[in-house]
């Protein structure tokens, strides 16, 4: 299926649907119509409409959505379908909730190798998995594909492994160091940093009036209150 | 100073601005104009111009931007010229991982409490704090005011402690549950959704074509590359 272009906005928001279309299917939901869709996510049904025509389509007159055939399908479009091979880079209390977190085993993201600098954390076990000393990275990545390195360790730390996972090709970095990493064309970076998101808390908190708050609801989510 | 109402998107830059002052200071640069700003920080000199013209513009023709002010006022904005109180709802990994963010005491956010409904955690000490149940989550709040609740538990510990929350006026949510919280209307909450992080990664890993990339990246972060 031809998908057409699709921007930053509703890339953001397919995971989601994807988490509220699983949340029916273990309801035993069969089909969904973007009405119903639109009251329990609190997204108006045009704008359901709108994102999901996007991929094609996958809704028909009078009788809604199948949910696991959508489901599926938003599943493939995010890159759901096939399984990736991920390291962590920092195995502190940030890296280890990572290396644990059952949910992304669910997803296809296997964590292959862990890698930290502290001479405490190296040789002891997360999940099974050995902690390597990063020096050992480059040994390990010229033997082992790695698709993802999570780096989960100080900024400094994060900017010495670069130019390693470059060498060896590793095209996704999941960059919690709080900095902004210079990478080459092909790479992909998601970044999360807790210290600006504490920030926006903290801002919101600050700028709360009915209007305000309401109207940065309707900016992040694309919401609208539900009819029910 | 008046400030004009600013999108959400703004407010998203904001703390980015904040870190890279914050770097200048310390490498010890009084002032800085838009251009140089524009390139370390790949966003475009008209864009900063733009943004921080919304809270009543610092700088000065010919002559930039005072590095340290900028800094106070960003930092007054974001709210970060007071002190917050926060509890942790959830002493796992991630839990324990904000509890030992020293970064976020360098902004004001003290921990006042941590919660737990796993036995085997409740009377332990992450950085000094114990642990206590969150059956005493309800008289913990009567006698302490508290501002802010992260909440690193899974899906329906958040939601059970949510009307607890609320009873006492909690008004800040760092929200790491993973699911959309009902909350009422003064209620801020900021979600931290690590699965749809990890989504959003393995989309763009399997949608990258060099003008995809390019595109992805100016979204983002309404990034242009810099003239250096």
């Amino acid at each position: 299926m031809q998908e057409k272009r699709i921007s930053n906005a509703v890339v953001k928001r397919l995971p989601r649907y994807y988490r509220y279309l699983g949340m029916l299917m273990k309801e035993g939901k069969d089909r969904i119509s973007s009405g119903e869709l639109s009251r329990i996510m609190h997204v108006t049904a045009s704008q359901i409409r709108q994102d999901l025509n996007l991929f094609g389509g996958f809704g028909q007159q009078g009788y809604g959505y199948n949910v696991a055939y959508l489901r599926e399908e938003i599943a493939r479009i995010l890159g759901l379908d096939r399984t990736y091979t991920m390291i962590i880079v920092g195995t502190g209390n940030l890296g280890s909730a990572l290396a644990s977190y059952v949910r992304f085993q669910d997803k296809g993201m296997h964590v292959t190798g862990l890698f930290d600098v502290a001479p405490e954390r190296v040789g002891t076990k997360v999940r099974d998995i050995v902690v390597q000393h990063v020096d050992q990275l480059d040994d390990f990545l010229s033997v082992n594909e790695v698709d993802i390195a999570a780096l989960t360790l100080p900024r400094q730390g994060a900017l010495d492994v670069l130019p390693v996972l470059a060498r060896h090709g590793v095209e996704g970095i999941w960059n919690f160091s709080g900095i902004d990493l210079p990478v080459g064309e092909g790479t992909v970076v998601e970044n999360v940093n807790l210290s600006e998101s504490m920030m926006e808390l903290t801002y919101r908190l600050g700028h709360r009036t009915a209007r305000a708050a309401r109207e940065t609801e309707v900016q992040e989510g694309q919401q609208e209150a539900g009819t029910e």
